[in-house]
């Protein structure tokens, strides 16, 4: 067996939510080509923005991702575009996540030749993000897209906001873009057995990376008003290294304090296989476990 | 997204474990076929016996399953054969396995449709065992082989052992298949802090099915001389109703009963990722949980 099908998972925000044509000209590069699979494609009509979730092998996905980039740039205005969330761009963000026989580092390369691509052939200026980025001040998307499109002209006359590729204005109606490589994120949540929100909120404070927490770890408390109970609401930005269980097991610990019990907990959206076993071999103390002995890896080769 | 590919796993025993040639040339015909994947295959030259594991498409594996039992009756004389394994055939047994997109119903249809075809084309007399099986004493392999390639000719002159398929005698050279489909087994082993294997055995005999257990769990107590431990040894023989942390769980509450602590566990070889997700969902207590929100699954649809 040496198949090693590398695969990419692939995440692009487009400044579009409400109109169904322009959605499904922008969507449909991802559809019935081999070696991609859309998985997903959200609209919210508030937000006017679609989020894109597609997987596919290195070449392929790149081809119909430009494709697709090319679309949007041209049947997005930003100049007339309004919507409650936060965007700079036609193509606003463009985060590539390693899925299988793809190291972060690959993904990093990958996502700066595509970032460069489509800087050149649809002239658009690109922010490098996450692990791709060229600077620490660049990793956080949401330092990146403070001004957001209306503000982007004069934000990139700051030298320190020089793109890292592609002309150094504005394009006049597809703004700006952020491309970067980033791990997986999983939305993991975890009940507890309370009303109380500032309990949920001094155990986020607890576990989460940003107030001394877990390093790959980002937390909030919320209230769940028709279950009269709340929730420290996290977001797991490297399963690999902060494991679901441990920030479970820290919350149950940190409950404990306010006589509080976990009463249950969810998965929002999708999560690798990867990030789930690991957790059962903890629980059941699987010795020498290998993914490899998982069936479904190993039809993925 | 309508694409739903059915996929069944077949893990043919071949009795032939030590002639490198005839092994590869029984193997050929599972390599480098559109939807069939060779996993593994395995001989042992004590046993005298290979074991191949294989998943594909439906009328793929079908194909290279016919293809290689052609070759094996070709290459095996059983009445030369010798090995520690019980066997009755140059083709020992072929169990096939619902992976996806498959019900336990369509794959004892399409055992079913195998084995008479295997039966025509090479003139061998077929028993459906397990799932497939035509009446309950044919369910367990172990009773079907009773007797072995030796036994077989009085054993098939006896009304109730007239082959499922196939003719009423005995192939010359090429013995018995038995052909049956079943769910995929998990090797589980549970490790206790104890070198007393009574304990290990008395414990087994409270988890398993046979003796007032788990419907689904078989176990016997083994000892693991280098490391001073005994274990309980299972085979969980239906997952999707016999969960794996329910056989521990239940392995620890026996355990308490001798003050012995569970130290561990093991899983041998291959195991569907929903063996382990439905584990992690238990001890994470994750609520309304999909199996279509892991990737990996979706990847596959």
């Amino acid at each position: 067996m040496t198949a090693t099908k590398k695969l990419i998972e692939c995440v692009p925000n487009f400044s579009e939510g409400r109109d169904p044509t322009k959605i499904e000209k922008i969507v449909q590069p991802f559809r019935g080509k081999e070696g991609v699979k859309l998985l997903d494609y959200q609209r919210d009509q508030n937000h006017n923005r679609m989020v894109v979730t597609v997987v596919g092998e290195p070449q392929a996905l790149r081809q119909s991702l430009v494709e697709a980039v090319g679309i949007a740039v041209e049947q997005i205005d930003m100049t007339k575009h309004e919507g409650q969330h936060p965007r700079m761009g036609a193509v606003d963000v463009v985060p590539f996540i390693p899925i299988r026989n793809v190291t972060m580092a690959e993904a990093v390369a990958f996502s700066k030749a595509v970032a460069r691509e489509i800087a050149e052939r649809y002239n658009l200026p690109i922010f490098l993000y996450e692990a791709s980025a060229s600077t620490p001040a660049r990793q956080n998307l949401a330092v990146v897209r403070k001004g957001q499109f209306e503000g982007m002209p004069e934000k990139l006359k700051q030298l320190e906001w020089k793109p890292d590729f592609g002309p150094d204005h504005v394009h006049p109606t597809a703004g700006v873009t952020a491309v970067g490589a980033r791990m997986p994120l999983v939305a993991f949540n975890v009940n507890l057995g309370t009303d109380n929100l500032e309990i949920a909120n001094q155990i986020a404070l607890k576990v989460r990376h940003i107030s001394g927490g877990l390093r790959f770890c980002k937390g909030i408390g919320v209230e769940l008003k028709d279950r009269g109970i709340v929730q420290v609401s996290m977001n797991m930005t490297d399963y690999t290294k902060t494991a679901l269980y441990r920030a479970l097991e820290l919350v149950r610990i940190e409950a404990r304090r306010y006589g509080v019990n976990v009463v249950g907990s969810e998965i929002v959206g999708l999560v690798p296989m990867e990030a789930l076993i690991d957790t059962a071999v903890y629980y059941m103390g699987i010795e020498n476990f290998s993914i490899n002995q998982v069936l479904e890896a190993r039809l993925m080769e």
